[in-house]
């Protein structure tokens, strides 16, 4: 298939997927760049299509009556970056059943209202490299499949289950004798000060108002500040959890 | 002083600190927002104007015949965001002497070509956070007083010294028995294995490229990962050595 317009049914299709409403409604997401694209080939993801502009010249292993070309200008439109790759996938959302995720070992990290896409992606990408077991988002966090999300997870949504879902997520875990941890600047306990290398449940809250679901946490910790800046961003807030985590089953291990 | 028009010689002057070169060219930047405004006005920063919209009604401590009032129109013309704050300052960029800073304790920062402006500037407020002594930008990296830059930095800029210079920085700093580290996948010692407390510098590169003085790194290290994600974000990096760094500082004090 060679598309030369923008007013092509599936152009126009794919172009609302930029739209979280939309996404939901037709179950589809898309990624961008060669690399998101191939992870995606090698993940358990169903491709619905891969669409690739004329200019784009590596070689991609699908189907081929899947593959929809399009013109430069074309793809352009659909993309949702300056400089588009000019190769995309898009893919069916996947649905977890999160029940199956919820064991009685684990790190776990909840989304509690993040708002910013980088912030939520980064987090995907850190909860990925220190092996946590899922994410969860709750509380109106920002769309997952959001293609600003999806950028800033460099593949990680391939890797580790992230399911969007409500703070009854967090009785579940509880329920499983999973400890639920937030920071607080006001904590008397400092992150290394505490055992976190299993069992844990870390909740990152929104990046002006904090995390929405204080009721329902164990335990706050602090991590440790000399400087004057009052806060951290909640991406490394999030990623030294899960760091000092990991760092706590390795010594375990020496 | 009441600005109606985008046409003011001011406003113009104001609108060009967006681009780097004019910045440089003034020998000025601004920031946007309450907060960030506060805290330029609690630091040695010399402050050339604050300007506010009509619809901004909070009271600002600084000298009235430096205040220059416009309408909310000509304001949104000046701003770097889509929904601004209505105040911000502008500011003298400062001048700051390296060598002031290069001494023989220390921890420093050096950032290596970082382009992304959100990741230089959630560097430097993680490296205000972990008591970083000053954070230095070499080989091209994105211009710290960019406003995208500013705006991660939430305030970290008015509390620890950036300052923009060469390769030769490290140089120094190794002159000083400073010892230089940067990340590495393949590095066999992990970086809590590693005595980072003090006399330390971090080397972080570019996004895609990674560090380009490679040459000049004393040591490399690997931040344990073992998810399927191949490496972490640069700021992300960051936040993991200074706090590995923060936490065997305060171990040694137990």
């Amino acid at each position: 298939m060679f598309i030369k317009s923008e007013n092509n049914e599936l152009i126009k299709k794919i172009k609302k997927l930029k739209d979280k409403k939309e996404r939901y409604e037709e179950g589809l997401f898309f990624v961008e760049g060669t690399t998101n694209v191939l992870e995606a080939l090698n993940s358990n993801f169903e491709i619905e299509y891969i669409v690739m502009s004329e200019s784009f010249k590596e070689d991609i292993p699908f189907k081929k009556d899947k593959i929809v070309h399009t013109t430069d200008s074309v793809f352009k439109k659909i993309s949702d970056t300056v400089t588009p790759q000019m190769i995309m996938a898009v893919i069916k959302i996947p649905e977890y059943d999160e029940n199956i995720y919820i064991k009685e070992n684990g790190i776990y990290v909840i989304a509690d209202n993040v708002q910013d896409p980088g912030n939520l992606g980064t987090i995907i990408r850190s909860a990925d490299a220190f092996g946590a077991t899922a994410v969860f988002t709750i509380n109106n966090s920002v769309d997952v499949f959001n293609p600003k999300v999806l950028r800033a997870t460099m593949g990680s949504i391939f890797h580790i289950p992230v399911i969007p879902t409500s703070k009854e997520v967090v009785l579940k875990l509880k329920a499983k004798g999973i400890k639920v941890f937030a920071t607080h600047l006001r904590a008397k306990k400092l992150v290394h000060q505490c055992n976190i290398d299993d069992k844990v449940a870390f909740v990152l809250g929104n990046e002006s108002k904090g995390v929405s679901i204080e009721d329902l946490v164990d335990d706050f910790v602090k991590i440790p500040m000399t400087g004057e800046a009052e806060s951290l961003n909640v991406s490394i807030a999030a990623a030294i959890f899960l760091y000092e985590s990991q760092r706590q089953r390795l010594i375990k291990q020496e």
